[in-house]
């Protein structure tokens, strides 16, 4: 039976009972509007040895900029909780705004350097911020020895990656494999924005990351033409291109010269919808 | 039998084993040079609970600004060792900067507000920050039920005490009593800088301290006419004078009218020794 935990000191009790118990617990931080991405997570820290998993769902308000989608972003608890209960997920948590910031609220989490400036941190000033800030309260109040986190959101890996690193935090990080809709769309909370219309458009990044991988697959290793490519794709399908970008695939660092592993990352629009997408060339397999 | 361990990753195992023997670890952090007010730190953590106590000796170059003490800070590392065997510390944790800020090292804690921009903040940019990071560090690391800190160092212990709020890390926070010799000058480390002479003069804060709390007893509750009382000993026997401040003694804002409880601190130079020191009113016993 899943249980559901809206305050942050409920929550902390019961992941501190169960490590008492010896229980080892795994964290899947979410957004909620599960999709089958998330759920994979949840197996994946069973996998990796939890013994219990807590699923958070929290539309956190901190990693949003002023034009961004956080009033309308989907809350769909009930199915959410559905869900949970069909693939044994103990404990949510699902706290209001307010028990994770409560008045006067003022610590914050960073991590410096290109991991959260470049891409999305060039287009979202202040994200990453929020993200590590609220990340770390869910891991001081989970206390878990596991995390899984999706790599459709590739840089958030890295940057929570460089956090626990940093800090010593005692979490082992796990970033799974983006689970895509058969025809290779990357499943996203945001897709159900989409129009049938835009639904179709949405695959020119697939295509253009599948086409890449041909590329590259054919002795291709400059990331600018690598990009290239699936700008190509990309631009004749979006409305607008926040960045379509070879990056090096642990520093995010803009890649300048050929690699044997290296990121490419999207950001686009269509109408009002924001989609990102990726894949690591010469580590995953083709969208 | 105190344990050495210069390793982060050592001491985290060990921690981690006493709190999977049911043990309660406390912690006390220092920058070592250890005096009776650290010591008093130590059996502070026993009375609250802890069965296992680690203390940390680390002079954290993050905290230090560029015109500092940093390279002149006193390490006496062998006579810290001896103290702490004798109270009955059960490990020492005595890390190399590089074992703590390995290259690369990109991560922030910061508490936004007057708490960390008021008094210290004000001359000391960055200090706090420093301070934040690396204790989130330590507590990562340690991963302690309690935690004592000196409250000499008044507005560190509110800041780490928000920052532990604001993250909900499940650790208890005490601030101890300053420690005095006995003539009421506070324990430092700094202290063994001073000559004779300086010794002597740097008497004047403890004497403005007690002659502000004979007033506040006699009724003044001004926080201006307070500090005045203050500053006036210090004047006379310093050679600069950072600040001699009333402020709120939760948000170490600066206190405009009168208070029934409310902080005197005090920062100033001799030579180049800087002193801090405070008290509150309305709490604390005169120094």
């Amino acid at each position: 039976m899943t249980r559901v935990i809206h305050d942050p000191t409920a929550l902390q009790a019961e992941c501190e009972a169960v490590r008492r118990r010896g229980g080892r617990v795994g964290l899947v931080p979410t957004m909620g509007a599960l999709h089958d991405g998330h759920l994979a997570l949840v197996g994946e820290t069973r996998r990796r040895g939890a013994t219990f998993t807590a699923l958070t769902i929290f539309v956190n308000p901190l990693q949003f900029g002023p034009n961004e989608d956080f009033s309308r972003y989907p809350r769909t608890l009930p199915g959410d909780l559905r869900r949970c209960q069909e693939h044994g997920v103990n404990l949510v948590f699902a706290p209001e705004p307010k028990a994770m910031y409560p008045d006067g609220f003022a610590t914050g989490v960073s991590v410096k350097g290109s991991v959260t400036e470049a891409l999305e941190g060039a287009f979202r000033p202040g994200h990453f911020e929020g993200v590590t800030t609220v990340v770390a309260k869910l891991f001081a109040l989970v206390g878990p020895s596991i995390a899984a986190f999706g790599r459709k959101d590739y840089q958030q890996w890295r940057v929570l990656s460089k956090m626990v690193a940093d800090l010593h935090l005692p979490i082992e990080m796990h970033g799974m494999t983006t689970v895509r809709e058969p025809d290779g769309l990357a499943m996203s909370s945001r897709n159900r924005y989409l129009s049938p219309e835009q639904r179709t458009k949405a695959l020119a990044i697939a295509r253009g990351l599948r086409a890449a991988h041909a590329a590259f697959g054919a002795g291709e290793r400059d990331g600018s033409a690598l990009a290239a490519i699936v700008r190509a794709e990309v631009e004749a399908a979006f409305d607008r291109i926040d960045y379509v970008a070879a990056a090096d695939a642990d520093t995010l660092a803009p890649l300048t010269g050929p690699a044997d592993r290296l990121l490419l990352a999207v950001a686009a629009h269509l109408g009002t919808t924001r989609l990102i997408d990726n894949t690591v060339l010469g580590e995953d397999a083709a969208p």
